[in-house]
């Protein structure tokens, strides 16, 4: 299978592209962006994913976050996929909640009707997305990192508890600690698994941790004005859950910072050399 | 006259500003976007203006060029004015096109009817919005520099050489060089100003040129796969002119770049220290 080019532009000497593909997961096309840095052309280079919050698509962070610039330098691939299946037939919230359905996957597979047929995130990143990016890129995928920015933060940490051998390197903004315990998590989780909480353990990754699973460490950068802070967020879960399970979290609360890409943005460069020196060593 | 702040976000450890302002040149409320670097709690800060293309807002720049980083960096304050009027009543292209109207100022002080009232896209770039600036934000403006892209680059080169007494560096990316002499400025100074091409030439940088307009100096960066370069941009006549009236133009095609932000992007850091060499000299 092979990804049909939507666009191409240069950009710090590599090339971003946006690229889209039929997914069997979701059943659907779905887009990803793709940054391939200029180290490509002489060989394969490590990857870092990048999974978005509520609303976004692959775009965000490939026209706001200024990661370019470092995964050049550092010699990085940059994957961003998109948040949730979109287009005709597939369901959204039933009174178009940004919360929920659309542009709100929650990287989980749904068993809940009418989600389960195409809201299948986890799978479609963990499984078919990797296999088409290593086919159709320059891609060491022996060398992979994973971050990500609110419910795309949630994403990132769940999917490294839950797949230590693949990722070498983990780290997040501003990540939704734990869907168990918040309104975000508690909606999507609902949603898309049913009432039965056995069953949402291994999307929060707090849970995980307590059942078991582990990273190496991990970097979180949290903004102190951020809006979502004690109600959805909630780092002091993860700090928790981290201290008692041995793992090495470094936790930066920042001063006066936001939600925003505009705090994506200031502390971008921080996470990909953090990445980097885990991939490359 | 104050700001009326829209939004702000902590960025790079200074702050990104959007505020909204009435006007007495467009008749409208108009926004802009300013970045005030951490420096400038201890002074005031050199300026840079950043003039956008056709259907940019304030917003394109702000949230995609990656500026932010740099001006932080060099303690520079960013403003990013919009590209035209707007609201209820403002006339726009006939055909709704995007190049004529709403999004497509052109940095002209309109004189045919509708445009006259609300398209004063000159005076308030040159002297309504600097009032503003001098009044609302610690902004040194002993110490001020232009830069722009596409129009805005015309919009840029323009102001710079009509004003060479209040900018000490200028810039721009992929401007239109001469709107006498593409189907784009074409379209705008026979629409905003009339068949009379006399009155088009204080419009146009190298017919400013050949009436002895002068710049210290000049950085211009063209992608040479951008896509409007033969048709619209045609940087070989300022090229031309600048060689005939003795201006220094470092004119840098870039391999490859294309039209886009990606290409602003990655030049940005060099043309924000190029104008910070010579607002701090």
């Amino acid at each position: 299978m092979s990804f049909e080019t939507v666009s191409q532009s240069r950009c710090f000497n590599g090339t971003q592209f946006v690229y889209r593909h039929a997914s069997h997961e979701t059943g659907t096309p779905m887009r990803l962006a793709a940054y391939v840095p200029p180290q490509a052309e002489h060989g394969k280079a490590p990857v870092v994913w990048f999974l978005s919050g509520l609303t976004c698509t692959e775009e965000n962070f490939t026209v706001k976050a200024g990661a370019q610039r470092v995964a050049a330098e550092l010699g990085l691939i940059l994957i961003a996929p998109d948040t949730s299946p979109r287009g005709e037939g597939v369901p959204d919230d039933p009174e178009g909640a940004y919360d929920f359905g659309l542009g709100a996957g929650f990287y989980v597979d749904a068993i809940q009707e009418p989600w389960a047929k195409n809201y299948r995130m986890r799978s479609y990143i963990e499984r078919e997305l990797p296999a088409l990016v290593a086919e159709n890129l320059p891609a060491d995928m022996g060398r992979q990192g994973i971050m990500g920015h609110s419910m795309g933060g949630h994403g990132a940490l769940t999917i490294a508890l839950r797949n230590p051998d693949r990722f070498r390197a983990v780290s997040a903004f501003a990540p939704i600690a734990s869907p168990m315990n918040c309104p975000w998590g508690d909606k999507a989780l609902s949603g898309y698994l049913g009432p039965d909480c056995s069953t949402w353990r291994e999307y929060d990754a707090c849970a995980l941790i307590e059942d078991g699973a582990r990273v190496r460490d991990l970097l979180v950068d949290q903004g102190a004005a951020d809006s979502f802070l004690e109600t959805q967020l909630k780092p002091e879960l993860l700090e928790q859950a981290c201290v008692r399970a041995g793992i090495p979290l470094t936790l930066r609360r920042q001063h006066g910072y936001d939600h925003s890409y505009f705090f994506i943005g200031s502390f971008i460069e921080d996470h990909l050399r953090w990445h980097a020196e885990r991939l490359k060593a």
